[in-house]
């Protein structure tokens, strides 16, 4: 099914994701050329710096003064903003912003869990289709937006339950304008499919600073001007935004704790070879090394 | 204390570390001429084949036909091989290959742990004061090596106890001649530091590739198609030389095995955390991710 292009978009925050959005929007990422169909954008964040550059760099139409400003026609309306003010944004459109939306108007999002904020969604009554772009960089705001960030990258379209495959066109057609590939999942296929690929990597990424750097970490003095790449590669995603990677764990919890649990299994196991009577099988590692490695190299059709 | 130039090097061993010692030992890796003081170079490896590569590219002046070979006359020996390769070529300069080695030379090695490898030389009783050059590639094999690997680095130098410090003259200047900078560190040091810089980072990606892309990891087959950069970041180690990282663990077992144990209280702190009475706390999580970031980023001179 092919989707149906929005004639106005309302970006309520407008950061490295949104603005990436809206610059794709206005030219074709794969072309470079003024988008086909463009449609006429509006955005709104809270301090307003994303939209008056993305005004200046002719990527929007309008900076508007509040959300109900940006919502003012709107069919397709892109909450792009962190988990938790993306849920936040969600119950005010289904209070004080209701009389803003649209009749018909569709609302989605690209933040990084989708069961907590779906179920804003259902809560409030809102028309909700999520969205999430797999890409990303380690810039943050409207600054480090850019046109071809989802060029051939998957765009997870996330339904709530009961809401047909057709209302969720504007979102198909949102991936496609932007290049990205859209792929349909559950929210609750999503959220354990990104805690493992994405979440539970991030909190093993600041556990193990945690570990080593942290208050208890006595050979860190000594360790750190040893650090190479390993550690640096290791640690890269500790770096990254803090209320973000918070946002992400507080409303994708349960399966993030699903996934450490595993994890910390994986981690026992290593503690009960190199501890094993008689010294560690450096065989027996090697071969658990070698495993490690072709799971990641099988093709991915033996187990699906 | 500045080094003592060998005036003969034997390698027993020559891939990507032992191969770049020799480019650097032949070419200054800071000007890229002639080294001055260029050693007469002679290697061995079981099948030769880096030695006639360094050979045919003028890195070294003797494809040695057994390791006896490659240690006649030379004042410094460097076993340029894992650390289990390592452990036993030592046993063999003690044993079989003892009256090879030259009255007066030194041994030295390269590989990443260093208790078990000192207690194998201390056991027999081999001249040796070990090094570690904290400089690594993704590739293997001489085929990788390159003379400017080691400009700037740490190349740690581990002397025995008992071992005096004048001793360690030819390491340092090893250190020295490939742009390296000597750091001198005691086994127990060494090995806890880089258990935590080095050996659980390694342990870390690949417990991860294990919990999500292992016989368990339920989620794979559609979470493999979201792998974004920070999967590809976090599970890069689990990629590398398993015999290299098997000899890595059980050579340092003990201290990896204590790292590890830190990184699953960090683990369960996450769960805990995740799992709280009444729901996380967002800005709890927040500020434990910040601090995370502040631990790497901390001026090396608070904790020392």
């Amino acid at each position: 099914m092919t989707g149906r292009p929005a004639r106005r978009v309302a970006f309520l925050g407008l950061g490295l994701v949104g603005g990436s959005i809206a610059q794709a929007l206005a030219t074709n990422p794969k072309t470079g050329r003024p988008a086909e169909n463009r449609p006429r954008m509006a955005a709104w964040t809270p301090a307003g710096r994303g939209p008056a550059a993305a005004f200046a760099g002719g990527a929007i139409d309008h900076v508007a003064s509040d959300p109900a400003d940006a919502l003012s026609g709107a069919d397709l309306v892109i909450i792009a903003a962190p988990p938790l003010e993306t849920v936040e944004l969600i119950g005010r459109l289904g209070s004080d912003l209701r009389n803003a939306l649209l009749r018909g108007a569709l609302v989605t999002d690209v933040a990084s869990t989708k069961g907590a904020i779906i179920a804003a969604a259902l809560a409030v009554g809102v028309p909700f289709v999520g969205g999430h772009p797999m890409a990303g960089r380690e810039a943050a705001g409207y600054g480090a937006a850019r046109p071809d960030l989802f060029i051939d990258r998957a765009w997870l379209v996330v339904r709530p339950p009961d809401v047909p495959e057709a209302a969720a066109g504007p979102v198909r057609w949102l991936a496609e304008a932007c290049g990205a590939i859209p792929m349909e999942l559950t929210a609750e296929a999503h959220d354990a499919a990104t805690a493992a690929i994405s979440h539970l990597p991030l909190v093993a990424s600041a556990s193990l600073v945690e570990a080593v750097a942290g208050p208890g970490g006595d050979t860190w003095s000594i360790a750190r001007r040893l650090a190479a790449s390993g550690w640096d590669g290791m640690t890269r995603l500790a770096r990254g935004d803090a209320r973000m990677g918070a946002g992400i764990a507080t409303t994708n919890a349960v399966e993030l704790a699903a996934a450490l649990r595993a994890y910390r299994s994986a981690i026992d196991a290593w503690i009960a070879d190199l501890e094993r009577a008689g010294g560690p099988d450096a065989t027996r590692l090697q071969r658990r090394l070698e495993a490690a490695r072709s799971y990641l190299d099988e093709p991915p059709t033996r187990r699906e």
